[in-house]
């Protein structure tokens, strides 16, 4: 069976060495976490995650979910009880305002508690991530009165959220959707159509589930400016706030996944369900994409949270199993074999997934601190910046997060060798959830089409302008660091092929926009090893001066994995560089049956 | 439901065109398999294997095999007559000679088979795969008498096979196993021990079961040279042939795994079963080596099945799904969308898999011609050369194609957005099942370490030499030709990154056997695209010829396939080479209980 050990130690040099979260007290939520509430916070989430959430991540694997006759949806064993705890134990509304219920700390400390329940039970976490999604999404667009019907019974664990935009024949592109809204002459409206892969649509966990829902008000516009917002509870609520009737809405079926068994996804029936607008007629997908950024960053760090648990589960493997010797002469001669971690491969594996992980962390908290000051900071400018970044910042992470994450629990079985292909081990698990966070949320390849065609040229390239910026200083300033230079003259050849690559596509995209998105997928992941080598050159500028007041075993590991990434994985570059230029000619020659 | 065409075309332009089939008329059995025979077996295989095997694929996963109480195991509904149907087709005595009741054609011919039933069904193609080891086995070891009892059952598909290596505590280290086994008056053993992972170990497919058992005989030496191969038959062979008592064999476990359902995966407790030495005592490790050769290209072919199969799946879907537009404008302005065909990131996805499929495809047939010199040949010098190219490149054939084999499945399922996450569709358990070559017969890290600490320094680095030749002789012949420029002269660049890869390994794994370790698993890699860029060169050529004769699609998608290679994936050699001369230093540094 496999474990899980919150990485609290790394989280607390990143929130407090490495991004200095106390120089963030100016802004709302910063000051109600000094470093002592931050450590509490970041202790319990712990413990809740190792003891309560990770002993039933194969429980909901196994048993999946139930769907019965009446379309109710039973959750596995044990989801319900550890629900209540959830609830009961504030972690719903870390961020919420307290006007509704929450407790209104910052987006950053939500993400590292997020980090650590995704890693314990990802089936599980979605539940709770799906009901703060819906309630971003309520708290920025909902009416006050929606706020006040709705937020802090979701807040409280009573109710829970879903986001409903996905159709049988349209995922991707929104424009074709089906489901319609007839206004009513109370102003409500009467919601028809079907949605699939819903997560959580229908599950025992919470007495009510508020679904957002996207559809096309009767007599709209056709595309994606005819697409309106809608909550529609599942259980009507009454003026007072009580629960009325059942409302027109319900779970068809539910899906049988290649993982993620313990979060039920659902097709869900709307039927003349009654429905309110959320914010204006039309605007439903602007609605969306607002929330978006938080929901990515939210999907990014599953990849990270099923590398790391899986990383934690190859390591303990590497020390413990007794398999041949090492190359060198026995390291063990007392024992029947060597651990195998004395293998260079086995621990190039191991040094490669923790140098990701460790980097991603890091993107995780650098661009959730950007989120915050976006959303708080009183100056227009600051948010301007920050909101850049972020969006800049934003696909990159969900894409090469959720691609390498994914890999990396793949890598992490590998270790196993043939225990890591049998279910009882836990491993292969980790693979199939990690799966599924590059596909959803946007796949991937959109995410690339959306740093590339969007992000890129957005406010003529500002935003790419301020991350150059922003990474160039890095790279002057400790230039002539000695400690500094061997992890900065290969971040700043990186960085060079980054900016080469940009003008590439800004000069070969504009004449031929198949250039742009040949060279996508490519460019977004080179974008993401130039930001994981700034992440990796912040950690270890942060561990020199720390060395200063002693060394630490946590600090040596720290330098060496980042020598593990400037020796074997920001080099990829290059070759991202080189496929980039290489352009969309070849790619678009045959015609689509040759295929 | 996924479907599959056999690629009959592809593999008829291998053997006639490429790699000149008829010009091995002098080996035993080729003259056998002329054009017409070719060509009806082709055709009979892919009917098989599409009308047969490929409806059983999901019915496997699904329902996957069941253990009673008594031991015995039931396979999924339509295996037992897919398996009659096998038998009764001839397809287990492809290449077992005549004397045994087989037909003595090619081995080159049984593998291309091998590639169609593991597409259309990668568990059930395992039972007949094993069978067919076990008799390869014991046609070099066994004795005549052996032979004579037990071959011509298993070819008849009235018994099938076995091979018992791994117990629990070990897999790759062969030499801490403890089955033992102790010599009877008659001549025969008592077998006592416990296997795990044996594939097929137990089914109601066959009448009876040929179990190839490795265990140290009482008393002698501990480590591999104390390990003898036993034949253990489920139940008892009489003199006369006919079947007698149940023996001393029982399955005690079935294993739950993440794919290949469909397979037995048996726990196999042996209780002073009655067995049989095979070869010399203490020799089974060798054994078990002479015909590792054929059973890592069986491996090898089962990545590459499982991305061709996932790549007509994914391929098919591109063209039909109906979403978004075009980047440069409505490509099917009368429809709501576009097929997702139009996008060069959907096209880069397919047209990689595809570069990898047809040069995998074609290293299959050389390296299986290779194979059919080193056993057919009357030449001694023949035989020599081919064995050493055969050895050389089997680790690199099965660790290649089996990592991106598995690869590629994620990316056909990629393709399919969230309905590829769903069971129904199929793509999901391609991913699943192919995740499964990656690990056994050696798992990939064994593979490297295989060429690297075996294979390159053997004879001096005869093959290594041989194979830089013949290489390097196909690019100087064609750098001055014209259409072969392009293809020619990025692979004579990539050939010389290997070359500086070797000396780097044979110079610096002398003095720190570490850096060959670390370097391992990138060289085997770097080693493939080479291999694989020549088998490009091999097909362009024969195409640039056949074009003379006028043009065909076929011909045309496998130059523009060809370009994608060269483009895209062979300039990532570089990188190999880059990470290999980091050497082993930074994974050495921490101490494991830093990991």
């Amino acid at each position: 069976m496999p474990s899980y050990k919150a990485p609290v130690d790394d989280v607390r040099f990143l929130l407090n060495d490495v991004f200095n979260f106390d120089k963030y007290n100016n802004l709302a939520g910063f000051s109600d976490a000094p470093a002592d509430v931050r450590d509490a916070i970041i202790d319990e989430a712990a413990k809740f995650a190792e003891q309560v959430l990770q002993p039933l991540n194969r429980v909901g694997d196994l048993e999946g979910c139930r769907r019965g006759d009446d379309g109710s949806v039973t959750t596995p064993t044990g989801f319900r009880e550890a629900f209540r705890q959830l609830a009961e134990g504030g972690w719903l509304g870390l961020v919420t305002p307290a006007a509704y219920g929450g407790q209104g700390l910052p987006q950053t400390l939500a993400q590292v508690v997020g980090e650590f329940l995704i890693s314990a039970n990802m089936a599980f976490s979605m539940y709770s991530g799906l009901t703060q999604g819906a309630v971003a999404a309520l708290l920025v667009h909902g009416s006050e009165a929606q706020k006040k019907a709705f937020i802090p019974n979701m807040v409280a664990g009573k109710w829970a959220g879903t986001m409903n935009l996905t159709e049988p024949h349209c995922g991707t592109d929104l424009g074709l959707l089906r489901t319609k809204a007839v206004k009513q002459a109370d102003g409500s409206y009467r919601i028809s159509g079907t949605k699939i892969f819903i997560s959580g649509g229908e599950q025992d966990l919470t007495e009510n589930i508020i679904h957002l829902v996207l559809a096309r008000i009767e007599g709209a516009a056709a595309g994606v400016r005819g697409i309106s917002l809608f909550v529609v509870p599942k259980v009507q609520v009454k003026p007072d706030g009580s629960l009325g009737a059942r409302n027109g809405v319900s779970c068809g079926a539910i899906e049988h996944k290649m993982g993620i068994h313990g979060n039920s996804t659902c097709v869900m029936n709307y039927d003349n369900a009654a429905g309110w607008l959320v914010g204006e007629e039309n605007k439903g997908l602007n609605a969306m994409f607002v929330m978006m950024n938080e929901a990515r960053l939210g999907v990014g760090v599953q990849g990270l949270a099923q590398s790391e648990v899986a990383y934690q589960n190859a390591a303990s493997y590497a020390r413990e199993r007794l398999q041949g010797r090492a190359l060198s002469g026995a390291a063990a001669p007392d024992k029947p074999a060597d651990p195998i971690i004395v293998h260079p491969d086995v621990r190039r594996t191991l040094l490669q997934i923790r140098a990701f992980n460790e980097a991603a962390r890091a993107m995780m908290v650098w661009l959730s601190l950007k989120s915050d000051v976006a959303h708080r900071s009183e100056d227009a400018r600051e948010r301007e910046a920050a909101d850049d970044i972020l969006g800049l910042c934003i696909p990159v992470l969900k894409g090469v997060l959720t691609d390498n994450g994914f890999a990396n629990t793949v890598a992490a079985q590998q270790v196993w060798g043939g225990h890591g292909y049998i279910a009882e081990n836990g491993m292969e698990q980790f693979v199939r959830d990690a799966r599924i966070a590059m596909i959803y949320e946007g796949a991937n390849g959109i995410q690339a089409l959306d740093l590339v065609g969007r992000k890129l040229p957005r406010d003529k390239g500002r935003a790419v302008a301020a991350f150059f910026a922003e990474v160039g200083s890095f790279v002057t300033e400790n230039a002539g660091v000695e400690v500094m230079a061997p992890f900065v003259a290969p971040l700043g050849k990186s960085l060079g092929h980054l900016q080469t690559a940009t003008q590439w596509l800004m000069q070969n995209g504009a004449t031929r926009p198949d250039n742009a998105g040949a060279g996508a997928a490519d460019y977004m992941h080179l974008f993401g090893l130039v930001t994981f080598g700034y992440m990796w050159g912040l950690m270890v500028k942060a561990a020199q001066q720390k060395l200063r007041d002693g060394a630490s075993a946590h600090l040596t590991t720290k330098l060496v994995t980042a020598k593990v990434f400037v020796e074997r994985m920001l080099p990829e570059t290059a070759a991202h560089l080189a496929r980039i230029q290489a352009g969309a000619g070849t790619l678009m020659e045959l015609p689509a049956d040759e295929f």
